[in-house]
């Protein structure tokens, strides 16, 4: 059967402290289109999205995510999650529709690592420009700029707890435990890959001493080779690179990390492998950390498990 | 929710006509690794699938596809799936574990275009090669090869009542309705194409005057310099090609079409979007039938309607 | 010692018949830099090169190619050149510096296939954009558009006497002898390839019953990868194809042939090996003449060998 | 004319201190085919390369480079450059045909950095396995294998008056002085970049406390998609790794560093533009230090500047 109950990260609402700045660097840099300005928020959406948008900017005084909100496929699932998430006495908020733009009603809840996760089943369409009817195969030009992302590919968490989060995710989310990274000693989780799709990874945390912590969102690449033509146009804009081009161990794949101007880290991400629920949990332990986290170089880095916002 | 139910094209039955050819065909050119030889068949696995084989060779006279098995999440699933077709009136076969090598039960059944279905749930597992520990990013030397093809993607089938068979996937078996391919004035449909992922399809149909016939199996690659790659290779062993390197309008997909020994036509693809339920049903017509099949030259091919086995 | 004498096929002067679709196709979509416009003339360069201009389109009534311009190092080449080309009987005729426009003097003379060829040594240079002072890896946006090609890189003529050419090319010119088709019985040369450089060709003369014929204009770009970006946005512009992509085997290069509006065939091209003067001259023969021409597919195509403008 | 004179890096001799590591390390991984094998030497060649070897390893107790071998289009160029090099008192060494396996005779020499440098016009042909006729563009499978380099690109050597060397190489050899990095303040050279042909550098020196040093060999690629494939490699294989994928400013080649088992510096590399001899000199200046070496993170890295055999 189809993808059903829970589709994707659906929008991440990430906070930035200068407008002008992160309107850039997600518009012209990154290439996502802005639909929509209130006053303290920037909307954004990929190209190849069809829903109004993926991404909110919200201004304030310092970086990091305010929210991360899935979508689902049915307003039904959203009962389904209410019901689920209160017989585990999560506390549920109902959010009503309209009272977030261009969206129907969403439930909110807190995740046990502390970051708020909502859901929500509607939210109006913008397509992606090429139409339904004979869409043909790239859109116009002028469309596509910039690192070109067609999408939002996956959002990585920091916190405490992140075998509850696993639990939270396989067994009431019914996401797949896709890959973990672990102390080669303790066996300690130190960080899980969960996935809702064919993706290798939808959502992902990595233990952190501080909860509520926003490590990454990463947007989708079509290949290396997009990669590497990323790469180039980061270093022309002088964006702060955290990782330059390499491919992951953990999901396999292609992937950079920078930061915005607030020193959120983005990834550009691709060519990870087609995952299904009938493979194995991946492990990794830290006698490999370098491979698992960075392949190419086989190299870890302590940013990697260290600089959050 | 992470993918559940029917969960992928998982075996294809294909007929040959000589068997050290097609081992040579399968295994040396598109890089298949064979695991099991019986007197009448071959066994195959792409190299990043799990499970034991995806691809049956069985040689006779003719050429064509004995039948398309569909691997289900669980056991469970195959009698949901049993009592659907049952309430639909459809004829149900069980064939026991072991009948099928290294396959659990398998239910089957009779599409409305008259081709043989089948799904299971349990197969043994081979694994990758690599492990599910610490497994690094590539295979070792030697395991890929050839045209180096990932995995079988998709299989598309020609008959007349495509019509049924749509109801069929989408009502019962829960697939999306992805895209079509319409009669510009009749609207009458000529091509649907289905999926049960975030694939822009894991099976097909084509309108043709002749039931149970076969159009093409599909393997995948990484992306489209790897389909670049793949033609300079199909191209040296001489294999025929029915259309060289092109993109679909239908799923973006990068492709080659071309032929196995016995005249059975199998493609390489990469790079289709990734779909998702919510994105609506695309619709190209016979007026763009050029670019809905081929985008990058915009001309459409007789032998894509006509040559089936 | 580097590159020294002729350098390169500098400029060509192509007809065109209607200026505003010739101005989109050569500008939008081939995405060189309209540079000067004169009544009857539209100049062009390529971003990547520093010259400025390498395309000049004059508005008449029929296609084809009205001059083939070489640039050589120094202005004593061109009276080198003059010299060898007296001592074989060629008329040679002096252009003065200014009569094209950003150009020094030229000398003219025609070729034994009846074309017109200039050589000049001298032409203002716009530069690339990007400067000779930390110039960065990728100009700025807005600057590479459409198919994006970097630099004009060869140019393949048709007439009978292509030996003479040949030899004019080889003795007098110095150029290497890269490759040859030759019918396989009479071992007639079909088509010569010429390169005065680490290409695989700069010129090169297809056998034809009509002289002074132009069969195409070949611009570069950076990869296979690129030449699929490339088709797809010829596809979506809907520019007549006279071959999708493919690779040559002559050059080994990945190619796709169009039309510009005024029927004039076009290349992109790239990925060719890397020629060197100690290679000896390969052969192709008619036997294998689809893996000549198209060696993804094996197919010779009738319009390779007649089609020319 | 075509490129004549000097023509290509043709042959380096690199220290290597363990026979079988160093034969794995540039026979099974880089790719290179064993030709020859003597008792204190390994002699490999890449198999687009039509002489008989480029690389000549010997066993010795410490890494770096015994000689580089520049190949001349003609035994008459090699009078000539002796010529030249005694016009301004070089001691020129003669080598007797066969005193070096496969080659005629070689002209040696000591570069003002200290470097030994030789010239030579003849070496046995063993072709790239594919023949002069009817070549095909692939070669047969197990031809190509590990990294794939189809040739050796460039050498970077290091020593203290480069100057010297810019000199040497640009008006006694006839080198186009391509690109320079010079400190921002004194504007002294900090490294020079040269080439014989289209290429952005056949060879290029930087400025070391130390003479007689070698920085890295240089073995081209067909593209960054394929320099991405060979970063899967070298991790894969543990190779230790200096730079990760990424793009240099100068050049605009991209490039992954990495060391032999011996410690000297390898490099692949791909895409940088096409040289012509009428473009300036590119300069890049000690402000942009990190851009200049390393584009897409525009990060100096120490090792650049210090790491050398």
């Amino acid at each position: 059967m189809a993808i059903r109950g829970i589709l994707r990260p659906g929008e991440v609402c990430i906070r930035v402290m200068d407008k002008e700045k992160a309107r850039r660097h997600y518009g012209e840099i990154m290439g996502l289109h802005e639909v929509l300005e209130e006053d303290d928020k920037l909307y954004f959406k990929c190209w190849d999205e069809w829903d109004h948008h993926s991404v909110v900017l919200r201004v304030t005084d310092r970086p990091g995510m305010d929210y991360l909100a899935f979508k689902v496929y049915s307003d039904a699932g959203l009962d389904d999650l209410e019901a689920k998430l209160k017989g585990r006495d999560y506390e549920v908020e109902h959010i009503e529709a309209g009272v977030y733009p261009k969206s129907g009603r969403r439930i909110q809840f807190t995740l046990p690592t502390g970051h708020t996760m909502q859901f929500y089943a509607e939210k109006e369409q913008l397509g992606n420009t090429m139409g339904a009817h004979n869409p043909g195969v790239i859109p116009d030009d002028g469309v596509v700029r910039g690192v070109e992302t067609p999408g939002l590919d996956h959002i990585l968490l920091g916190g405490q707890d992140i075998d509850a989060c696993l639990e939270l995710f396989t067994e009431l989310f019914d996401f797949d435990f896709v890959e973990q990274l672990i102390d080669a000693e303790s066996k300690m989780k130190l960080a899980v890959f969960l996935s809702c799709s064919n993706k290798p990874h939808d959502i992902a945390f990595v233990r952190q001493p501080e909860d509520n912590k926003f490590h990454h969102a990463s947007f989708r690449l079509e290949n290396a080779a997009d990669v590497v033509k990323a790469a180039d146009r980061l270093g022309k804009y002088r964006v702060p690179i955290d990782v330059g081009p390499n491919r992951h161990g953990v999901t396999r794949g292609a992937t950079i990390y920078f930061f915005d101007p607030s020193g959120n880290r983005n990834e550009v991400f691709a060519e990870g492998y087609v995952h299904y629920p009938d493979i194995p949990t991946l492990t990794w332990d830290t006698d490999e950390l370098g491979a698992a986290t960075f392949s190419q170089d086989f190299t870890p880095r302590q940013s990697f498990l260290e600089v959050l916002t």
